[in-house]
């Protein structure tokens, strides 16, 4: 029996609100039963300096917490003059997912920076924020087509993720914070519409894992992604 | 005539949703028109080290503002390495704000840490921040005193604060972004319930101002933390 | 009775020291009791970023403390790797108040930065580096008249700075650091001479205040700044 | 064909030379073909303020590479002022590797602190240093043992790492730069003696991949980490 | 011929202003010629950690141009956060010459901080800082001796430093920034009253020297630290 | 008698690998004793910005030790987020002592790095880099020379570094871990191979010196440095 008294394949509450604030070019609220994160996309017309007279362009993004989005206050990074290594991996996967999906030569010599601000934590806010980002990225792309700024659709597929893990010996899907600061293993999945897979990371954390573990938290994972792929295609018409 | 179409002594709508965030010991989201900040007032059973063992509590702020709060994109502080000036000079007012309607030694040797952060940006960002951590903090102040970690309230009287400045050479209400932008001078009032002043930070922008401009400024200072205060008391009734 | 024994409307003796330093555009060591700033004018062929090829001029201040100006030793800021809060706040006033004064357009497209670096502090050391730096200015735009490098005098008027406070009940002008200390009130007004406001920023400390003692510091800063006029006038004989 | 000439599931040379540096408890120069690891363990009786007084000890690592460990000279980090991303996200997986089999209990309160400094790269970096790292740890372990510093040895069981990847649509075994530089994706796996699985991170490049590619790299990392167990074996008697 | 004028063994004029400042326990304005700089020293009572509990005491350093000491301004160290490593080598030098000569286990557990900040620099900034710097400690032990703080004096000698180079060929004392930017070698020696040596620092800079050269500017640094000796007695009456 | 039993003159063994990384330009690995320093030596087309368009070239030095290169573990400058006064020392000294020996007209418009990273420590770091380091410039010249880069040799001279003290009364040659942290006085001399002296840095330890000490201990650095240039002409055939 898992803390929440969901079954082992059930996925909290998604809902995702678009439209959020009003100077982004895209943005949503995405929820994950109580995980909140604003994700904003904001469309630049530059490139980061290495990319500069090739033609193509960028996205990347950027990933905080609210100092009192946990349980307890934490230290505010802009305060501690750095960001965390936690931070900047997670950033750095934010990222690097997006653009698995995105053809940067259709984009042309423009940047799209998706910034992820977790308002409120209970687990799974790195995946959370990837399947938000991806809203907010559509809806500025769609921006970007509608003035006509862009002939070509850049964006190959929809892109989602979840987090599963081993907890009490049972794989999981969508971990809430009580489970995920207990699980024997802790996988985060970035998988993209049709099968095909952009990330896995998994990690033993009381416990190590075999491949068969790893199999059916990949299964779990697939799961939950159609959800969110399905709650994407709500949110965003598309 | 201001470009919001409004009078010049009139008010964008107040709103005060408390409760924002789960965590926090008390928490709101105010707007003041498009201008949105989340407030959250976290309690730590402990004193910074220049307090230890003075019997007495703390009360402090910090401010930020979400990279895509503005019309443009700013450049997160966390990345950056550093808090701007500005930045600092808003969380020190606000704290300082904040502490003059606190009696520190009714508080015992705590800290309640007060974050605003900003998630959409019109104007008035410091003002809507003060207001709203004062929500925050009268929330967690209850809180204390419902768990009887408290027995007298130290909280001795509302606060509130308001921009006002002078447009085209009238004196005018709760700026937003456009008049902000383009005022000759630019005041921001901290009023204590009651008609006690607790700061006044009035600047020559376009064009220095006179002692009978400061008062107009003041006079519609008064008559928006009157709204303030009204909307202070429905949210939190007290 | 005020501590120094002076009446509340007397200011301490003003002396300023003109070339001070020998490579400077324009210096001066200014003096308000014991409190000692040496200011100096630095002339640059150039002009920040954002205001290049815009065919004007900018000026702005930097601020520190050495050391040992205080009672007791505080840790130097290029030790520590950042300027704090208090100092930026100062700086960001200097700048602010010498540019209300100067037209930056017949300034052409320089710039003059003013270092305030204080060598000994009783109180009132951002408004004797305000009062410090005009006639730094001044110098130094003199030296540029003289070159031929400006023709029309970019210096529109005189600006000064005053502090003055309410110290166990009454207004009082000037505070030093034992005032300072145990104000009720503190206010620091940047006058120009003619009688407009650049800045007023009054903040309550022990206690709150009231529209009538706003209006009676204000009183007072105009009698000090009428002297600190006077004093300007001597030292650069405008 | 691989650029090396090198069978699909055919790793590099592998070299362990221990004690390598004279002042660390253990230590060994690692190489996987051109890429050359110096890792140390150093013993430190103390443990980090969140366990301390708990009885139990930590292990954890940090990770650099020489300037001119790559083709073209970096920018040293240190010179730089901070960490990059993906060295907090190395080192921090090299610390959760090597923490997945030491029994942190028997280890006592104390830290072993794992460095792994590049001095040569040619692929496989991160992984070549969890190899080595293992072997380190080991000879540290050793040292404390026959000292009578502990009386149960701590670590479970032999760890090891090895980098696999799709290149040109082959999943090949141990990428060397130039496959590393054109894969089209990129696993890292992390293997326990026994079958057991401690990490997998596996990232698409260039192309996605499916549940069969990852299949088929997490088998050439069990035939690379059999090898690596066996080198490790001879280095350290064990 | 130097471009001062000056014989090849003379030095600029040298004044030392006792008492500069009112707040540091010893402090004074050192002069050679036209490089002016302000050195105090503050007594805390306490000391580094490393000494923590061992009975005695420290002397330490910090070294800082104000920004326009110098014919063109200089970015401030707190701005730009940090110390150049010119600044570091100078401080590290200054404090580690004026441990030389004091007994730190009759100091007692406390640290003597000196400041040496130039205000005007025109060469020897570093040489004229050592020189004043061990004037504001010989007062500020006086002043601990005076209260009793102290019994048995700490100081075992004086200590100056000066500044030699070889100028077109010619070995010439105390040198101005003219010269210095022009010499072909730059020495600074550190002696103590008696004729022994706490430092040499000899570097190329045009041309490189050999050890008569070396001998000859040693020789000028005894005559020339003979007449600093001469000054500091006159201000300490020691 | 010193504690490693060496003759007062008598050095320890000097070896210099060269071609110790396959990627620089230049490199070696040099040992005086158990003092290892990898060196490389990076040739880069660009200049620093205030030398560009000057037709002049570059050398440079970084300096870092390996976090266990010494008996306890030290932090990591990248770690602390800054490199420490005693690194930028001796970098900058690096620097400066290779620059002495090269015709930067000769070099062109381009710019040498030179590495120099301790392994391992026992006294005598810089000495070691220093004279390492030229083996690795006249390798990566002697590279730019036979691509036909450079025509003409810029390097005028070899250039080498040795470290002498004061060792319980006798002068003594190349100080290892345990004498120098004894040692009443240390010196570094770095010599030109013909007779002239770059640059000599003697230190008062324990006890200050006189002339008679230095000149004792520049006579034993002239016997060091001839078996350094001995050895680094076996190394370069030069």
């Amino acid at each position: 029996m898992r803390p929440s008294g969901r079954a082992p394949d059930e996925m909290r509450a998604i809902t995702i609100d678009t439209g959020f604030t009003m100077h982004a070019e895209g943005s949503c609220l995405v929820s994950f039963g109580d995980t909140k994160v604003i994700c904003t996309a904001s469309v630049e017309e530059r490139v980061p300096p290495f990319l500069r007279g090739k033609g193509q362009g960028w996205v990347t993004a950027e990933y905080s917490m609210l100092p009192r989005a946990t349980h307890t206050r934490g230290q505010r990074e802009a305060a501690k003059g750095k960001q965390s290594g936690r931070t900047q991996e997670i950033q750095r996967l934010i990222g690097r997912s997006l653009r698995s999906v995105v053809n940067l030569n259709k984009l042309g010599e423009r940047q799209i920076v998706l910034d992820c601000d977790v308002i409120q934590a209970d687990g799974g806010t790195r995946t959370a924020s990837i399947s938000g980002a991806w809203v907010a990225l559509r809806l500025a792309v769609d921006t970007l087509m509608k003035k006509g700024a862009l002939t070509e659709d850049p964006i190959d597929a929809k892109i989602a993720a979840i987090s599963c893990g081993i907890h009490q010996g049972t794989p999981v899907l969508d971990l809430d914070y009580v489970e995920d600061s207990s699980a024997d293993a802790d996988a985060n999945f970035v998988l993209i519409e049709g099968g095909r897979i952009a990330e896995v990371q998994a990690t033993a954390e009381g416990a190590t894992y075999d491949e068969e573990g790893l199999l059916r938290l990949l299964r779990l994972a697939q799961i939950g992604c159609a959800r969110i792929f399905k709650a994407q295609e709500e949110a965003t018409r598309r």
